[in-house]
């Protein structure tokens, strides 16, 4: 007697009931393209059948590729953002009213509200603000991004990365570090006097480096980091020692004073150089905004309200989801799914820049945090290479044999495996505020979706 | 028709003259233990069957693990290392007299002698240690142990390691960069210049840390190392930035004026931190030093004249045979075989503690260096760990999944193999010093047979 061998392709009804007669069964995991909605495969046609995205992405992709952010600044953020005037202040995420404002981000604001003098504590701040007095504006309005709440307000201390080479421009504020921090989601006295301190003691000293020796060469250290055994979104040990290594010649002869409190700083706080990347990785995927025609994801950003994201061929356009919980979570003891807040902050564009969860096979110690191994890192480095149109050319992988991390996220690869950019990312409490864990998360596909039929139905208007 | 399945063992010539008849032969690469040498195979059956020998090595093991090297000083030599008076100048490896001195180690005697005014010049004084006016020792003969050159004179600066579980102690000389350096056999007017900055403004800001913080766990150090991609012999970038990070705080505070020449040679010297390894991993190797019956490989040390083991069991004994050249060199460019100075320095005993080749699939940039892939990195830590008894529980691989480095070389099991301890290392001019390479050195196994030959004697002559 002969035995049937039979594949089957998509649901696991017909594989398991085949299973239930003996049959050798092989399932294949397919699923129809862009989850068999109509509109949707006819975006998708669309966009691969019109070879003007194809070479607009390949012309994004050169010119990320080409980009070279520097750090040319480092000092009040009143004083480096173009805009950010008054009683302003800029967060994580797409636009979103006080009302709709997740805790954490409120705690942020009010803090700042406290840090800049408008008001006496809290509870004041939150009148204010939500009587109209103080202005919210999301971070990328003003071509700034901040990581987790991602608030910044006219007297924190804040980076200044421009791409000369493809023209972009990014600013986020300096780190806050662990505990007590506004990025974490707690405007309490002991974040407001770090806060104090990065402006008046620390960022002094870097923009003295600067001044001594010239713009620093962000990704250039995100390199070496990423050899060091960073993803430079989860973990940024190395990077963040490398910065040190680089500007403290030129701090303790210029400014002898800021040596001491960057030093304490940094030697508690390993995700310093989170923003520097930041500020770098938003200077070089701005270049790239304004691309007429191409479907490559520019910026992720989440405020914990709602996940948005921008193409390249759409710029300054939102497409918005509710903020999703993260994914794989991990909690700090006590904590679980209810205490926390859904996924935010502007950092996860980095992982359009090919770190974060892209360079997750150079990081096995951020597996590792995360339960898995190395098998697990180069998994995930895998599925964003299946959503990527290249590889990196100066973000090379050690455990990979210098392979490159995955670059240029394209919007239809996504919709069309169903597959979304992840995010290597913290978590914060929903009602207090303050991290209590750390995981991947995902990018929600529906704005991915609305962005590529946007996308589709601008061709068709226009004709090719 | 049957098809014959042939297995072949030993040299080739059977499975070859199989094959010339169409046989499908499987050869096994089995050599005949310890060489085939009957005296050797007695040694080895002897010490293999002697229950004191496992013993023995298990508890060196236990103590090995145990060990918490921490860096208790930074200082001048003549200050910190006993005995280390006069005119006397230290050299790595066993003892040899200045006729039979290699010429990048008496560059460094010499220059030594004109660093402590001794002489004018390095020709004055190559005389005068001719004379026998300047008395020679190993480093190891005062507790000390130097990389590559491994000169240390009183006035050199230097760091002290202790081991308070063990007992044992370790000194080692700062690491002097890259170029014009002593420890790559260049005693020059650049050499001694940055001798005397280092002695004058750098370690006196560490001996500040030391004083106000305490001393410093240097394993912890490397461990955190290895996870950022250090093998702590060849690559010490990781490791380095680490040190600066602890002791930056108080060095600022109490030590001001030693930052700037602190940050300035660590920018330039990513070696930094060798010797502080160094000197702890001897402190912890010294702590096993006089297991009785223990076959345990303690020190590995070569002059460019020699190379030599000790091992566990009989403590302060040197078994020696000429030193090899570098297995597998890579030079720079227009240097070759013929320009190269024999394998050199004190810095192999870090391989005897679970660094260096142990830790090679923790570096695949080490790798990539040496022109491999991270599939090589994991092959020299797997034939390390041939040799081995165990692993370290605190030194741990994240390419590995966190598998511990191997740790406690195995004499026995060296002669058994035929293998014996790699180690990552740098190679000089053998005419003129300087760096003119780098490579995988492997320890030459007449002295390891040497050793346990000598040890199953006194085995025999104890009776059991």
């Amino acid at each position: 007697m002969e035995t049937l061998r039979i594949a089957t392709a998509g649901l696991d009804l017909m594989a398991d009931a085949l299973r239930a007669q003996d049959a050798d069964v092989t399932a294949v995991d397919w699923r129809p393209p862009a989850g068999g909605d109509p509109a949707l495969v006819a975006a998708l046609r669309t966009t691969y059948a019109d070879p003007r995205v194809d070479a607009a992405n390949a012309r994004a992709l050169e010119r990320l590729q080409e980009a070279r952010p520097m750090i040319v600044g480092a000092g009040r953020a009143g004083e480096l953002i173009p805009g950010l005037e008054g009683r302003m202040v800029l967060h994580a995420g797409p636009p979103v009213e006080w009302e709709r404002m997740c805790a954490p981000q409120r705690n942020a604001v009010a803090g700042a509200c406290v840090l800049e003098g408008w008001a006496a504590t809290p509870g004041e701040a939150a009148a204010l603000v939500a009587g109209g007095r103080v202005r919210l504006a999301p971070a990328h309005s003003l071509q700034a991004a901040g990581a987790m709440c991602g608030v910044i307000s006219p007297s924190m201390a804040c980076w200044a990365a421009r791409d000369e080479v493809g023209g972009g421009v990014g600013y986020s504020p300096f780190n806050d570090g662990p505990g007590d921090a506004f990025w974490l989601g707690l405007g309490t006295p002991e974040a407001i006097r770090r806060q104090r301190e990065m402006a008046d003691a620390i960022a002094p000293g870097f923009a003295a480096a600067l001044q001594a020796d010239g713009p620093i060469d962000a990704l250039a250290l995100c390199a070496q980091g990423i050899a060091m055994g960073d993803d430079c979104h989860m973990r940024h040990q190395a990077t963040t020692m490398l910065l040190l290594r680089q500007a403290l010649p030129a701090m303790a002869e210029h400014a002898p004073g800021s040596v001491g409190p960057t030093a304490r700083m940094l030697a508690v706080n390993g995700h310093f150089a989170l923003t520097m990347t930041i500020a770098a990785a938003r200077a070089a995927l701005a270049g790239i905004q304004g691309t007429p025609s191409s479907s490559l994801v520019v910026f992720i950003s989440r405020n914990g309200t709602e996940a948005a994201v921008q193409i390249a061929g759409l710029p300054d356009r939102w497409f918005t989801a509710p903020a999703p919980l993260v994914e794989d979570p991990l909690y700090r003891p006590g904590f679980s799914d209810d205490d926390a807040a859904p996924d935010i902050g502007d950092s996860a564009l980095v992982e359009c820049a090919g770190l974060g969860a892209a360079a997750s096979a150079a990081s096995p110690g951020v597996a590792a945090f995360l339960g898995g191994g190395l098998a697990d890192a180069i998994e995930r480095t895998r599925r964003m290479g299946d959503i990527c149109i290249g590889r990196s050319e100066r973000l090379r992988i050690p455990t990979l044999d210098g392979e490159g991390t995955p670059l240029g996220v394209d919007a239809r690869a996504c919709v069309d495996l169903g597959e979304t950019p992840l995010i290597n990312t913290g978590i914060l409490h929903r009602a207090d505020g303050g991290q209590i864990g750390a995981g991947i998360a995902r990018t929600p596909i529906a704005p991915i979706r609305d962005a590529l039929r946007a996308l589709a139905d601008g061709l068709g208007t226009a004709g090719s």
